[in-house]
C-alpha cells in the first residue's frame, strides 16, 4: 500500500503559505498488539493549528519541523490488532496528515455512522460543536431576551454558538466576513442580525444591531472587532474567548484596547478556554448536541475540499475567511 | 451652628487639582420626621471617586457641578427625629463632604465603637475590607501554595487582600510604589515578596518574585503593571479587576496589551466588580473580617490627615501614591 504524509517544512513568519508544508512518500509500519491501521477518510483543518506551527509555548506543544502535521480526522479501520476494533469500523481521533496511520487503538473513538453522517464527528458533534456548547453554556450561560454577539459566526464553532443561543431564547447578532455567509446565518439559522465586518462601519453597525447593548460575547476572532463589541457590553456581561484568529499570524504582541476598564465598570467577566478543559463532560455535550440535531434544532454546514494534496490549501483558506461552516478535506471515499 | 461644605467647582481634565474643589459656607436645614443630624467625624477619600468627577457614564453617576462631593463617612448623631437613632450614636454611610449633614436615618448604619475603632468602619470593616474580601475570595478563590500578585498592595484594599491571601496559605507578591510601603508589607504583613514599581525593572522583578508563575492577580492599578503581570499567568489563572487607578486620569481610551490571547492559551478568567455587587453578602464579609481582626490575623494601617479643609488634598494624594493603608480625614474629635 502506498502511503503519503504532509509535514511541516518550515515555520511561517506571519501568514503561512503552501511553502510551509511538504508532501512526502512514507511507509506503513508493522502493527503491534493494541494497534490498528486506519485509512483516512476526512481531515479536519482548524484555526488553532496555526499556533502549533510556531516554535512557541502555547496551550498545546508545537509541531516538530519535518514532522507530520496532526489534527482531527475520521477514518476506517483496515487492519486491527486490538479486540475492541474490527475491520470497517469508523473511528475519530487525532491523526497525522497521512493516507494511512498506524495508531494505538486507545487513542481512537468509534463513531456509529447510523447515528449521524460521519463528517459530523469533526463538526457539530466533534470538537467544534463541543467548543461551541461548553464555551457558550458554561462560560456565558445566555438567558432568554439577552443579546448574544458572535464573531466568526459563519465558522463551524460560530454557527453552532448562534443556534444554541437561539435555542436559549437570546437575541443573536452574528459577525462574519461576507454577505453570502450572513445571508446563510439569517435565512437558515434564524440569526436576528448580522454584520459584514469587511464592508460595514463596525461601530455603527453594532450599535444598530444591539440597541439594548451586549450581554454575551462569544469571541472567535479578537482584535479590533472585539474592541468594538466590548464598548457595548452591559452590566454583568460574559465574554467567552474561544479563538483569536485575527491574531494568529501576528509577529508582535497584540496591542489595542485594554478591556479591563470596561470589565470593571460593568462587573463583566471574560474567560478563555480550550475544549479539553471540559473533557470530563464531553458525553453530556455530545448527547445534547445529538438530541438537538435529531430534533432539527441544530443545522450544520460543511465546506469540503477533495484530495489529500489540497489539505494545506484548505487550512490556509481559514485565514482568508473562505469557509462557511466546517472546513474538511475528503481524502478517500467512505465505502 | 456653622456649617461648611466642599463642592465640585470644575471638572478636571486629566489629573485633578485643588482648583477643582471649593469650600463654601452653608446652612443646616430643619429636620423632618425620619431624619437625623450627623456631625462628621471622619471622611473617607477613595480612588473610585475620581470617576465621579467626570461627566461620563460609569458605574455610579457623576457628581454635579457646584454640588457637594459625597463619599463614605463616619459621624455622630447630634439631633434625631428617628426612633432608631439616639443622640451620641456613631453611624456610617455615604455623606456629603460637610461638617454637619441632615440625612434620612434609613441611609445610615449604626457602628458599635466597642466592636472596633470607629475608623475601621471606613477601612478594614468597611468598603475597602469588603472589596478585598469579595474580590479575592469570590472571584479568585486562592488556594494554598498558589502565587497571588496584588497591585496597589499598600492601599487599604491591597493590604487586606495580601493578608487574606496569606490566611488562605498562598504565596503573596505585593507591588507598591515605595520601599517604605514594601517594608511594611513584608515586615508587618508577612508578604512573601514585594516590588517597587517606581524603581524596579518590572518584568525582571516579577519573574524573580514569581518563579512558579501567577495563579491569581488582584488588580488595583491596571496599565503597564498589569501588562507585565499577565504575561506570567498560569493555566487556570483568575484575575480580579478591582480598580484601574493608573487610568482614572487618562483623557483617552486606554491602549496597551490586549489580554485576550493570554486568557485564551491559559484558560484564564478575568472579572471586574464593584463591592455593591455583593451587597446581600456584606454581613458575611464583616463577620469574617471582624473575626480575623479579633484573632489578630488581620492588621490595618491608616493615614489620617486632620482638618476638613484638607479633604481635597488627601484625595489628590491617592494618585501620587502617598498613602500607606486607608486614607482618612479627621474632621472633628470623637467625644
Amino acid at each position: 500500500m502506498q502511503n503519503k504524509q504532509i509535514v511541516l517544512a518550515s515555520r511561517p513568519a506571519g501568514m503561512p503559505t503552501t511553502e510551509n508544508f511538504r508532501i512526502e512518500d512514507t511507509g506503513i509500519s508493522q502493527l503491534k498488539d493494541g494497534e490498528v491501521l486506519v485509512r483516512t477518510l476526512y481531515l479536519s483543518v482548524d484555526p488553532y493549528m496555526r499556533s502549533r506551527m510556531n516554535d512557541r509555548k502555547s496551550y498545546i506543544p508545537p509541531f516538530g519541523l519535518n514532522e507530520v502535521i496532526v489534527g482531527g480526522a475520521v477514518g476506517e479501520i483496515v487492519e486491527t490488532r486490538d479486540e475492541n476494533f474490527q475491520e470497517g469500523d469508523i473511528v475519530t481521533g487525532m491523526l497525522g496528515w497521512r493516507l494511512y496511520s498506524v495508531v494505538k487503538a486507545s487513542e481512537l473513538q468509534k463513531f456509529d455512522p447510523k447515528f449521524a453522517p460521519i463528517t459530523t464527528a469533526l463538526g457539530v458533534l466533534g470538537v467544534p460543536g463541543l467548543t461551541a456548547y461548553f464555551g457558550l453554556i458554561d462560560i456565558c450561560n445566555p438567558q432568554a431576551g439577552e443579546t448574544v454577539v458572535v464573531s466568526g459566526a459563519a465558522g463551524a464553532v460560530g454557527m453552532t454558538v448562534c443556534q444554541i443561543a437561539k435555542i436559549k431564547g437570546s437575541r443573536v447578532v452574528g459577525i462574519a466576513g461576507s454577505d453570502e455567509k450572513n445571508t446563510y446565518l439569517t435565512a437558515e439559522l434564524n440569526v436576528d442580525a448580522t454584520i459584514n465586518y469587511k464592508t460595514a462601519n463596525l461601530k455603527e453597525a453594532l450599535a444598530a444591531a444591539c440597541p439594548n447593548g451586549v450581554d454575551v460575547y462569544f469571541d472567535n476572532v479578537g482584535g479590533e472587532i472585539s474592541d468594538a463589541v466590548l464598548q457595548l457590553i452591559n452590566k454583568g456581561a460574559r465574554i467567552s474567548i474561544c479563538g483569536q484568529i485575527s491574531m494568529y499570524n501576528l509577529e508582535r504582541i497584540d496591542v489595542g484596547l485594554r478591556p479591563q476598564p470596561l470589565l470593571l465598570v460593568n462587573s463583566a467577566m471574560m474567560k478563555g478556554f480550550i475544549v479539553t478543559d471540559y473533557a470530563r463532560r464531553f458525553a453530556e455535550g455530545v448527547t445534547q448536541l445529538g438530541t438537538w440535531l435529531a430534533e432539527g434544532k441544530l443545522k450544520y454546514a460543511e465546506n469540503i475540499i477533495k484530495g489529500f494534496e489540497n489539505t494545506p490549501r484548505a487550512f490556509l483558506g481559514l485565514f482568508a475567511g473562505e469557509n462557511l461552516g466546517k472546513q474538511l478535506v475528503k481524502v478517500a471515499e467512505d465505502e
